[in-house]
């Protein structure tokens, strides 16, 4: 068992991807903020700009998404056809949800768990004045379709 | 109660910081990446290259802190002036813990998160052929100190 | 009279600031966007989310301020102590004005025009499908604050 | 009428282009940046080292045409296939087109008024000494060619 | 004989490239950073961490080879398939050689360049503090392979 | 004998100068191009426009300084306060010059090294159509002045 980043000695590369094809590919992250009841209120309540906190969250995942080759060694730099980011506020603080979509010869999971995180971060960002014991919890693949292993569905 | 990056409209800006003094400051955040016992393992062994996995993941943390500005849409550019990242294969996956230092008008725990969840998604990238359900989860501030508030510690 | 960002022989360079005093600084600079009637219907309707059109734009502006020394050559990196862009629809568009904020060597109208045409750009991006004959007009420094020279206020 | 970047809820998205076939596409943009008379003759004289100053200027706006994902939100990564920003000094100040070229699934209208904007932005850099009040004005796309569209010319 | 990034007057442009076909195409470029014997020591040492030393190299040089549009002006914005960076630590330093494929319409001896030189920049930094002299020689493009022009070999 | 960016346990970290003082600093780093007398003698040809050619080369240098950090995993983002490229034909190729000059707590000789390697990079994509076989060599500081070592000169 090894690991595809790493060669025979164990050194680090992008992995040549040359020979894969083309193919559509998607992937579904997601991921959630826990946040105190007041920093709940203060994203629910009608008096306070509600949309524009989580509206920054959002455009920094988008954003995020377009980064992940520069914030992840390894990571290919690709095309990406379509960016979602869905944020929900629940009683325990922020659910995240970021659907990205390409047609390349690699995978979109990255591009989709750095979306969430960091939409995470914005949103933290944005509350941190009122709840500083923010926590991003729970940031994983749920599913992912195209290239050779096909779809693939959290166990 | 309100949110110091909007103002009484609303619309989020990056808040005037500049009749706060310098002060020296520190930021401590931590998180964990969730692994399979096989990953996990695999990060043990002494057949594989696990320093170059870790060793890939802490400087993307460093680097990633470097791109706190960049990525998170209201944070103020600031100087750092010292950054760590410390990974420890447990028996469910990998610890992080991040270190920022700074003299600067602003606090840098949004660096510390950010450092974390960089070297969190540098670790999954490297592991993801082993491990395609790896969680990133209890990102969190534990301490922060400098500025007007002191020091903070998680309750 | 010659151009402090080329030395005598002509040549480019990033000119030397290091003997000027570190001081407050502020810039406000203003731009428009002229829409069509439809496009400025579209923005101004409760039935559209006219808010998150500006909200894009806005951010946009703000991020596009710290961008300023990776987009003009020879521009210094600076700290940036506040940013302030604001949107107003108008009749004939949409009015942009922008704010920064420092303590440093240089001023900053580079990052306040930077981040009205940044603003500019995401808002046209958001409105195009609508009106793809947008136009960027009247973009331009209004007041600079600080540094040897004082206020200076356009003529 | 809707923004195509919003989905029905009004939240900001990548829209997904994956079902667009790849096409040539261009995107022609035009600006001007007016200058006092004094700016003009300096750009115009002999004595002056114009070539650097309006190269500096045209070189931020190639680069800047490249940056046009990191910029505006929503803007979809793709490949640049051909850059041209051409600035002429003119009696009121300097004209700027720029024209862009790929074969992708989205249109490179972004990317030519990015390359105007950064390119007016780098010139205004170099001539501030001699003219803080320079404008950007009538900053607009021309022609647009390729896709579903096809040829749009300016109205 | 012309430059193919300069115009018929000169002027810098990102040249066009759209009537090219896509090919697979490699390069490889090579270089080596001279050290004093004791660096050298300290690298090839037991008791440091020369792994990490020249990990850290390996990264940068993987990440730099990403940025090359970023760093180089003139260059394409294109895809990466693989990069592979190898230090080897010699008796005078340490050889660097990186190999980059891609299938695209413009070749990647750039970003090889690139690759080995911000390597090169990554280890100095490393190693600075024991030899503040340290050299970087011989960078150069041993190989090419791809495109109209098919095999180049270093004569 | 040890590195000063790896702790007692050789992982890698931004090391911290929060207790450096900040002092006025300088470098000074060359390097050259070789390059072939058909290069050199397009380059000094009235025929062509070497001007623009060294003219992208020298911005790509000052862009390239204030890009380090970006580059260089372990560098401290740091101010700059002056950049200055030179690049002089001579009969073997390019020589080129980068002075850096800032007030801070770390020493800028990596942004001076970052600015020679990158303006060569720029040249070299220039000229590679006329010279495919160019290589960069002799790139090393020459002298760094502030901070507690005071002034260091090559050997």
């Amino acid at each position: 068992m090894n690991l595809s980043h790493l060669d025979e000695s164990g050194a680090a590369r992008m992995v040549d991807v040359s020979e894969k094809p083309v193919s559509a590919r998607t992937a579904t992250a997601s991921g959630r903020v826990l946040l105190s009841e007041e920093a709940v209120a203060v994203l629910r309540s009608g008096d306070v700009p509600k949309g524009d906190a989580l509206g920054v969250a959002r455009i920094a995942g988008i954003m995020g998404a377009k980064r992940t080759p520069d914030l992840v060694p390894l990571c290919h730099p690709i095309a990406l056809h379509g960016v979602k980011v869905e944020l929900t506020v629940v009683d325990s603080g922020v659910d995240i949800v970021a659907r990205v979509k390409t047609a390349d010869k690699t995978g979109v999971e990255m591009e989709a768990l750095t979306a969430v995180t960091v939409a995470a971060l914005g949103l933290i960002d944005m509350i941190k004045a009122v709840d500083p014991a923010a926590v991003i919890t729970d940031v994983r693949v749920e599913e992912k379709t195209g290239g050779k292993t096909g779809v693939w569905t959290r166990p």
